[in-house]
């Protein structure tokens, strides 16, 4: 299993994955699922990747070397030629077009899932960052400000702290701490989410640097954020009354 | 879609089932998914189902007019003369098998889901209440100790709440009060959950009344619950501190 979170909000862009890996609960590794496509001046792209690891290697090598040519050309296709992230999201969505007709027909002929899904964001030059889920038909959509967050992987568990949480108008390292919440709901349901947490995040504004961090298993501050929670919840569910219609029911 | 909770505690038996279903987003009703299996002073059984409702309300059809005599008996076997709650839940996921080589083996032929899942749960003569999960498969667990809740249907958005908050030694309305957030939970993620949701509290002293009752759509104290649950997890956010790697990045 795996879960990636990206948001793009006023300030910024996002993006988190775990790292585990699991073929059945007596197989799992870790493996890191956020991946820089490029970190230049003029060019930074990432890409979480959640799905068949197999595949997901596949894909983002298959980026990374370049698609083989189009058929009215005889360049190979890399990401660095793309000069819009619609172009790049074109050509991720190809990548894993190209792996499922390969790697991906292969595993379906012995009945293993062979999906993967790919959060895509990023930008270039000085332009607003972008996010895209791509899907593992090779389709994608763009993140637009209507709902701020997109997710893959084992989503539903951290959804509810992210659709009341999340907001447009919040700084970055609010945002951060929102999704580090959903993050802690997920792997408490989940063996298949695990830290280390890898996280990129991107200023809107070029001239601020760019953060890339790992979050291991005993980051204090993840640690404190946890437990906090924990407690914080436990505050708020004493804080509401209890239904009124069972004062009969336990003799109160 | 479906929602359904089956708590099982020192104190008592609550099991909860929303009543929404659809088929598709453009064809979608209310339908009681708590049902009374039987309700007298030796005798109270109370049934959840989820998936199919047409498969649905075929099992439980079989279970309340009875299914066909074993080979080697000439006896309709009927919910009544079960001696167990075990034996009841056989007959259920006996009802569950028939209701799949029927119904379900004509909604398989053209590419429909025919799954159902059951939350059975209840009591014979003055016993404890056990509480059990019918698989689509006619399998089952029973719920013990260790983990006191079974969900079925829409299960992920409201585990999180659970998980944290349910705990084998509350009181049944604190425990109802805790069911009620991870409703609300799931209904503002998933469109497929929405009130009315039907809910039935057996305590475990056999002297105590049974509560059945409906929170309907404008139900005042689930209103509050939800207004004030927004509230509180924004003031517990806002109570962690943000991350304090982020201080260099968003210029504080």
């Amino acid at each position: 299993m795996t879960y990636c979170i990206g948001l793009l909000l006023n300030d910024g862009l996002v993006m988190m994955a775990d790292t585990r890996t699991n073929a059945g609960v007596d197989n799992f590794s870790s493996f890191k699922k956020l991946h820089t496509l490029a970190d230049t001046p003029g060019r930074q792209i990432f890409a979480c990747t959640s799905g068949s690891l197999s595949m997901s290697q596949a894909v983002i090598s298959l980026i990374k070397e370049g698609l083989p040519a189009a058929e009215d050309s005889d360049m190979i296709r890399t990401l660095d030629k793309c000069t819009t992230m619609f172009r790049i999201a074109q050509l991720v969505g190809e990548a894993v077009q190209v792996a499922g007709r390969t790697v991906g027909a292969a595993l379906s002929a012995i009945n293993i899932s062979s999906s993967v899904s790919v959060l895509l964001g990023g930008r270039i030059g000085k332009g607003a960052p972008t996010l895209y889920l791509v899907y593992s038909a090779g389709n994608f959509i763009e993140c637009k400000s209507e709902a701020p967050f997109l997710q893959i992987g084992e989503t539903k568990y951290g959804k509810p702290i992210l659709d009341r949480g999340i907001d447009l108008a919040m700084p970055l390292d609010e945002a951060v701490k929102v999704a580090f919440l959903s993050y802690d709901s997920a792997m408490r349901s989940n063996l298949g989410v695990a830290r280390p947490i890898d996280m990129m995040v991107m200023p809107r504004d070029p001239k601020l640097p760019l953060l890339l961090r790992r979050i291991e298993s005993d980051d204090d501050y993840f640690n404190h954020l946890s437990l906090r929670w924990a407690e914080l919840l436990h505050e708020a569910t004493f804080e509401i009354p209890n239904p009124p219609f069972m004062a009969d029911l336990i003799g109160k």
